[in-house]
């Protein structure tokens, strides 16, 4: 959830949408200490993790899309690389350790602000669980994967992608643009 | 520059540093209305843009790195992918026009909360200009960059990585990661 920027975070007064000297955009800006607080796009990092030849799913625990199958992924946080929030988001949702992470998809998805940085990478031991935010967690092959109970358009895409580039045994990195419907 | 969360964005009380229930770790949290304010990182675009066998640099007319050289880069804003915040930053310090954007390196810097995704890309009529944010603008030959006037390690580091591409003519997708002391 975006919070709005009524009051400034800095000193506490209240702020007003202006577009600051030497800009060409509106910000919001404090009426009292003039600070400008800027709104960026976020980063989600996540892992599409193998082990001999099947896919790690999670079956999630928390709204939205509450009960559908997805990749490990979540906000990337301050102080760690997009590879390490890529193999916490998969020891929390999914209990497992990520290894070999190789960098595979960069996704663009302007309408809601964010960049999806996406890894492949193998499970350590072959081992993994059901985080908090998870209600089950699955290695399913190939031609079990739950493709009408996907949480997201972008896991689907990058489960075929993946299923494609192993059949030819070649995993290029790849950066595409998700464009939706603004509201949803 | 990070404003420090004092007060909530949302209804202007004070926050404290507390751990949210089912949360790991320490987040800025209004003591009146509870809202939870994340920081996360940001991410820097830019492009290594080439006409004719030349690299677009660009002066540095802000601090940090005044007077120093650079590829065109900064901030991705809301509401664009990272071609178009590349191309943006490309339009906005360089008055050139990115075209036929390839994704070219991910660059991780964890101790400033910074993922930088470079573009490389071609210029429009090889047409270019000096923008509000440089001093001067130029396409530098591989025998003329000013190695010792570089703004950033990470320019000299994607600079080095593009002529020995270009020297093989493959320039393949890559990620790393740029460790620096906290501090500097």
């Amino acid at each position: 959830m975006i919070l709005p920027v009524n009051y400034c975070s800095s000193c506490g007064s209240k702020t007003a949408r202006s577009i600051p000297e030497g800009e060409d955009r509106e910000r919001d800006v404090c009426l009292q200490c003039g600070a400008i607080h800027y709104l960026n796009p976020k980063v989600i990092v996540g892992c599409l993790a193998e082990h001999e030849g099947r896919i790690l799913l999670c079956k999630r625990a928390i709204e939205p899309r509450y009960g559908l199958w997805t990749l490990p992924a979540g906000f990337m946080e301050n102080g760690e690389t997009t590879a390490e929030g890529a193999a916490r988001e998969t020891r929390e949702e999914a209990a497992a350790v990520a290894q070999n992470l190789c960098l595979y998809h960069l996704f663009d998805v302007p309408q809601i602000n964010q960049v999806y940085v996406f890894y492949r990478c193998g499970i350590e031991n072959g081992e993994y669980g059901v985080g908090p935010e998870s209600l089950d967690s699955k290695l399913y092959s190939p031609d079990e994967i739950p493709w009408d109970q996907l949480a997201f358009p972008v896991v689907k895409e990058l489960l075929e992608e993946f299923l494609s580039d192993a059949r030819v045994g070649n995993y290029p990195i790849r950066q595409s643009v998700i464009r939706r419907p603004r509201g949803r």
